[in-house]
C-alpha cells in the first residue's frame, strides 16, 4: 500500500466549502448518516470495547507481525489469521483456493444479497529471512510489515468484537478478509481472485481496503503500475582472458542509470524505481546474465504509458550501446523484458456513496479528509467499476517497505482513528 | 586461470634468436636436457602409457568435472581426488588444514630435501546449483569447469601412472597437488597455505601450476589483481510513497556504467569487469542496499594501482551524484568498499631454469612457446621469489568461466601436449 495526498484537491474542496459556510462546512447527507451511527448506543459500546481491548489489538498486531509473510509465502500467517477469524464466531470462515482467508458476519438481509467487504492484506514486502521480531518502545512498535499491513489485520478483529459487544446488526452481510498478494510480485492476486473467481464475486457492493495507518486518508484513485523484470544476457567469459567482450552488466548499469534520470510529472503523480537486481557467476567472470526489476506508477494512464515507453527505449539503447562499445565476436548482449505487474489506473467517483461516507467518517472523527490515489487492493474493484476506497487503521506510522518500519499505537489517536473505518463500514452496510 | 600471450615478447625473442641462427634457434642447455629426457627409454614407456590410458584420463576428467566444486565448497571433489591419489600408491597422501590434497612421489635424494610441486586446482568458478553434467560430442567435452581446471587433475594422475610404468626415479621428490581456492573469491587460499603454513613450505624449489589446456603457454608472469565488493546503502522505502529519496541502485548503476567506460592500456595488459551484483527487497521498494563485485587486473603494478584509484574515485562520484540528484531527507547513500581479493604482480625471471626448461619442453613437443602473464596459483610462489610457471594440460579448449566451457581431448594433440608438462617436470626434478 501507499498513497500520497492529492493535496491540491483536498485544499480546493475545503476552500470551496469554506466559501459557502463561513469556514464551517455544511453537513452532507453522508455526514448525517455517520453522525447517527456514532451517536447510537451500539456504536458507543463498540468504541468502549475497542478502548478496553486496546492492548489486545496491539498484542494481535505483534503476534501476526512476527509470522513472516513474504509474497507467495503468506500461508502460515493466513492459517493463524484463519484461526483468529474462527475464534471470533463468524458464520462462514474459510480459506479460498488463492490463499485468502475470510469470514462472514451475517446481516439482517436475506442470504445471498449484496454485501460489503473489508479487507487487510496478509503479505509484506520482506523476504523470508528478514528479522520480523517486533521492538516496542513505549507506544511505538518497530518491525518490517507492522503497519503495512499487519496492524490492520488486528484492527479488523477488534471491529468484529466491538460490533458483537455493541450488538450491532447490519442490514448487509460484512465479509472480513485477510487477503494475499497485495504487495509487489503478488500483483493483486488475492483480490483478483476474490473479484473474478471467489464465491462472493457477484455479491460485492462495496469494498474497503484497510492498508496502513493514516486515519485521514480516503484513497479513491487507483494508481496504475507497470512492473518489469529485464534480463540482460551476453556470452560471459573470463574476466581477464575474455576482456573486451560485451558485458550485460554494462547494459544493465546504463539502463538503470538512464532510467534513474527520467523526469516525471508531479501531477498526476508519477514515480519509478529500479528495485531489485541480481546476476553474475563469480568475481572473476564476465557475467552471462544480469536481471533487474523496475516499478513505474502513475495516477494518470497516459503518463504511465509515456514513462513505460521511455523505459523500453532506454533498455534498447543500453543494449545497443554495450554492443557498440565492446566486442560481440562471441555473442551480443540482448534484453528480455518481462511484464511482472500490471495494475490498472482508475478511480471511484468522488460522489459515490462510499467516498462520501468515508469522508464524512473522517470528518466526524475530527480529521480533515485527505483524498488521494494509490496502488492498493482497491485497484482491482475500481477497475471493475465496483465502489471501493482504501482507508487506514488509525494511529500513525512510517518507513513502510523499509526494515525500520514503525507504527505508533498510542491509544487516543488509535481509538480515534479506528472509529473512521468502523463508522464508514456501518454506513455502507446499513444499520 | 587464464592468460593472454605477451605476444610481442615471444615474437621479439624468436626474432632475436632467428637473427643469430638463420631461422633455426640454437639449442640451449635446457633443450639438451629435455631432449635427453624425451629420448630415454623410461620416458618412452611413460608416453606409451599415456597413449594407452587416454580414455582413462578422459573418464577421470568427466568423473571429477561432475562433482561440483564452487569456491569454498571443494570438499567433496577434494575427497574424491584424495582417494584417487591414494590409489596411485604415493607415499604420503593427505588433506591439509586448508583442504588441499596431495601425495608425495619420493625421489632418490635424502628425505626432507628440496622438492618440486605440480598442482592443479580443484575449484571452479561455478555456483553449487550449476549443471555440471558433461556432454561429449566426439572428442569434445562440454561442461562448466571441464578445462579450468578439472582436466589437469586427471592429467596429473596420468603422469603418476606413466612415471611408475616407465620406472622413472627422479632425484627430487615430486609433490602432486589438487589445491583449493584458485578462482575468484578463493583468492589463492590453497597455495597461500601451502607456501606459508603447509608442511612442505620450506622445501619447495620449483612450482608448476597446470591450469587450462594450452600446451604452448609458459606463464612466467603474475598478473596482479584487486577485487572489491562495494555495498551501496541508502534509507530504502516505498517505491511510490517515498519516491524522490536517494536510491542506492542509482549510485551502483552510475558507478558500474562509468567503470565500464574506463580506457585501459593493452600493454601491459590491463582489464576490469563488474561481475556479480545483487540487492533489493521487492519490486515495489526502493532498495536499502545494493552490492556489486568488480575485478581489476594488470601485468603492471602501476597500471593496476592507477585503475584501482580511478575505480575508487568513480564510486565516490557516483555516491555524490545520487545524493545530489535526489532527496537525502531520510538518509543518504553511502558506499562501503571492501577488498575481497589482492594478488601480487611479479614474474619469474626469464632466465630461471624453470622457464628455460619449460620453453624447451614446449619446443621439443613441436610447439612455439608463448610466454605470458596471468593470474594463477603461480602468483603466490612468484610473489615469494620461488621459481614458478603455469602450464597447460594439452589439447585445446575454450569459453573458460562460461557455462558452455569446452575442451577437445582428441588423442594426438592431447598426447603431444601432455609431454610438455611431463618433460618439464622431470627436468626440474632431475633424472
Amino acid at each position: 500500500m501507499f498513497r500520497v495526498p492529492r493535496t491540491s484537491l483536498a485544499v480546493l474542496l475545503s476552500l470551496s466549502l469554506a466559501g459557502t459556510a463561513a469556514a464551517q462546512p455544511k453537513p452532507t447527507g453522508a455526514d448525517r448518516t455517520v453522525r447517527a451511527i456514532r451517536d447510537s448506543a451500539g456504536f458507543k459500546v463498540a468504541v468502549a470495547t475497542l478502548d478496553r481491548e486496546h492492548e489486545r489489538i496491539v498484542a494481535d498486531t505483534i503476534t501476526l507481525t512476527e509470522i513472516p509473510a513474504p509474497p507467495f509465502k503468506e500461508k502460515v500467517r493466513a492459517e493463524a489469521y484463519l484461526a483468529l477469524l474462527k475464534s471470533h464466531g463468524l458464520s462462514v470462515v474459510e480459506m479460498d483456493a488463492e490463499g485468502n482467508v475470510m469470514g462472514l458476519r451475517r446481516g439482517t438481509a436475506a442470504a445471498g444479497q449484496p454485501l460489503v467487504v473489508i479487507a487487510a492484506h496478509l503479505d509484506t514486502v520482506f523476504p523470508e529471512e528478514t528479522n520480523v521480531k517486533v521492538r516496542r518502545e513505549g507506544t511505538k512498535l518497530f518491525a518490517p510489515g507492522v503497519g503495512d499491513d499487519t496492524h490492520s489485520l488486528a484492527v479488523l478483529l477488534g471491529y468484529i468484537r466491538a460490533l458483537d459487544a455493541g450488538k450491532i446488526r447490519t442490514k448487509r452481510d460484512i465479509l472480513f478478509v485477510g487477503n494475499v498478494g497485495e504487495e509487489g510480485p503478488g500483483d493483486l492476486r488475492g483480490v483478483r481472485y476474490i473479484f473474478t473467481k471467489g464465491k462472493y464475486k457477484d455479491r460485492i457492493a462495496a469494498f474497503f481496503s484497510m492498508d496502513g495507518t493514516s486515519a485521514e486518508r480516503v484513497t479513491y484513485g487507483a494508481v496504475g503500475s507497470r512492473r518489469y523484470r529485464v534480463t540482460f544476457k551476453g556470452p560471459g567469459g573470463h574476466s581477464y582472458g575474455a576482456f573486451g567482450i560485451v558485458n550485460p552488466m554494462g547494459a544493465m548499469a546504463k539502463a538503470v542509470s538512464d532510467f534513474n534520470m527520467i523526469q516525471v510529472p508531479t501531477k498526476p503523480r508519477t514515480t519509478y524505481a529500479a528495485s531489485v537486481v541480481g546476476g553474475g557467476t563469480s568475481v572473476n567472470s564476465i557475467p552471462d546474465a544480469i536481471w533487474v526489476e523496475v516499478d513505474m506508477r502513475s495516477e494518470g494512464a497516459p503518463e504511465l504509458a509515456q514513462l513505460d515507453a521511455k523505459f523500453q527505449q532506454i533498455v534498447k539503447d543500453a543494449v545497443a550501446a554495450e554492443n557498440a562499445a565492446r566486442s560481440t565476436r562471441v555473442g551480443s548482449v540482448t534484453a528480455e523484458v518481462k511484464l511482472i505487474g500490471d495494475r490498472p489506473t482508475g478511480s471511484t467517483r468522488l460522489d459515490a456513496e462510499i467516498v462520501q461516507v468515508t469522508e464524512a467518517a473522517v470528518r466526524a472523527a475530527g480529521y480533515t479528509p485527505v483524498l488521494g490515489a494509490s496502488s492498493t487492493d482497491s485497484n482491482m474493484p475500481i477497475s471493475l467499476g465496483i465502489p471501493a476506497v482504501t482507508i487506514g487503521s488509525g494511529g500513525s506510522g512510517g518507513r513502510a517497505h523499509a526494515v525500520d518500519e514503525w507504527i505508533d499505537v498510542a491509544k487516543p489517536e488509535s481509538l480515534k482513528g479506528m472509529q473512521v473505518g468502523l463508522s464508514a463500514l456501518l454506513a455502507m452496510a446499513g444499520v
